[in-house]
């Protein structure tokens, strides 16, 4: 039998070029190899946009135009939509009994998350057991693994910390352990060299960026801020031309284009143009497809999705009031 | 059209005649008048027995079976058990992002319940939401009357704040605000005389006690412990014996014994014989239809009132999705 695994993303913004590289590419390459499931995590967004639902429901559409554009094949992957999955959250009742309020806030992503966002005394009890929500979406599916940022590390070990509480108490193997799997890949970093590639940051390039928008980002790109002059030599070493290079260019070439630069006579303008066109070839084909994917389709993908995903997490839900006597 | 009432009972222990007073009673009195939804809170009781969930189960049995005992009549009231209405945990994840933890640990009834129970820190995050799972109950019936203990105040003014804080995000009037009702009759003591009676106590007359042990109980009430000889002029206050036929006695005849207890000249064994004899005259019935009610009836009022009551909450989460365009 296929090893199942749980991927997804928050409806919180477009997807772009660092997500394609860090999970969107994987994804596509082992939805054959795996039996996958996208979860569009909407009730989590929830927990911080709150304010903004009408935007959760336009990223929903947009998450599933990207995962159709870049190859995701929803008739092998279930992409389906968190809050019309009715199992989700009953199961993440009953594990919210099994986690004490201390554990969950010693959890290092949100202690971090607390910090980031300075809601500290006012945060909101959504927010605070969304890593017990992100282990029933684990555990609805039997996921054996979960590919994750390595900041993601604490979600896994709570959900295990869930699964042997809950094997303990009710006496029963209902749930086995999950694992995590970190991307090979670094992480992408935005075009401002500064940090890694966020749509909150503003430096990152979308996958449904215009080609105009792609000729801005890209001719904006931090390079050498020393490289006044082409003949002078240049530094690729937080160079995002290259960095963007390496992801996306050939090896070899990209590898021949460092040396020139860091000799010197190889101009960022010419470098840029490069990258432009590469980028361009890259994300043109995934606007076509893009473009092509209708509100009927998604309706119906999501139909589809939501069904399966209900089918598997309903039996799963069953197993577990089953051997809590519940059923 | 009938004003709503949600109502209903944790399946933590066995009805006693402390609940008779203070709720049976009211909604046997009410169900023809009201609308009325009997919840039978598993999914809240989990939060402190998710180590007995097969006591729980039990309860729910025991529980139905008092209703019906009592007068509740299935096909007027709907009765219902908590987990298995999908809507309600969905319902208390989409509020748990509008209360913020600092509000729910303030909430008095939770405070005073970590104090009492010494778990402070390691209390569990099903129990610190609990407030906000009970305003799900709530909402999801649009309830327009509460029927609670005084002590439950906090909890109905946690539900209408959930409501003015939805109404204000999502610039709707989605949800109208409840009223609490608080019972006419004081509460029940327990046999002891020290406090409220309590299953958990072990201080209460349950509704199903055989006469054997409504014997035991009645003649270890809590008297006057001055009231040596029969003669001697005894006690009222405090003295269970009157509380109880107070209760369940008629007006006028407990006056006069009252009098003449007071007085002098009447034995604590002659008025616990009456009591007894009260007791066993209003249990009996109660004990016969209880024990005329099958496995199978319990499985047909259940499915029946889960059917009813997943179709009023499924319409209410259907107009709460709609006004956060989750639809």
């Amino acid at each position: 039998m296929k090893k199942i695994i749980l991927t997804g993303d928050r409806p919180s913004g477009a997807l772009h070029l660092g997500h394609y590289v860090g999970s969107l590419k994987n994804r596509v390459q082992m939805q054959n190899e795996f039996q996958t499931y996208i979860i569009i995590a909407n009730l989590q967004a929830m927990t911080d946009y709150f304010d903004r639902p009408e935007q959760i429901r336009e990223n929903i559409n947009s998450l599933v135009k990207d995962y159709i554009a870049c190859g995701i094949d929803p008739n092998v992957s279930t992409i389906f939509v968190q809050s019309k999955v009715k199992a989700l959250p009953i199961m993440t009742m009953y594990f919210m009994n099994l986690v004490s309020l201390a554990r969950v806030r010693r959890n290092p992503t949100v202690k971090e998350e607390l910090e980031r966002k300075e809601f500290k005394n006012n945060v909101n009890c959504g927010f605070v057991c969304y890593p017990i929500s992100q282990a029933a979406d684990i555990l609805a599916f039997d996921a054996d693994i979960v590919p994750v940022g390595k900041d993601q590390k604490p979600m896994i070990e709570q959900t295990n910390e869930i699964v042997d509480s809950f094997n303990f108490l009710y006496k029963d193997d209902v749930f086995k352990k999950c694992k995590a799997v970190f991307g090979q890949t670094a992480k992408l970093m935005g075009i401002d060299g500064k940090a890694k590639a966020s749509k909150s940051l503003g430096n990152a390039i979308s996958l449904s960026d215009t080609e105009e928008i792609l000729k801005q980002k890209v001719f904006s790109m931090y390079t050498d801020p020393m490289h006044l002059k082409v003949q002078d030599p240049g530094r690729v070493e937080g160079n995002m031309v290259f960095h963007y290079l390496d992801a996306f260019y050939d090896e070899v070439k990209t590898r021949e284009l460092r040396e020139h630069y860091e000799k010197g006579g190889l101009g960022d303008m010419v470098l840029k143009k490069l990258l432009f066109d590469v980028l361009q070839e890259f994300l043109e084909p995934i606007r076509q497809k893009r473009k092509n994917v209708t509100q009927d389709d998604i309706d119906g993908i999501l139909f589809q999705g939501n069904k399966r995903a209900n089918e598997k997490a309903d039996s799963v839900l069953e197993r577990m009031e089953r051997s809590m006597k519940f059923d």
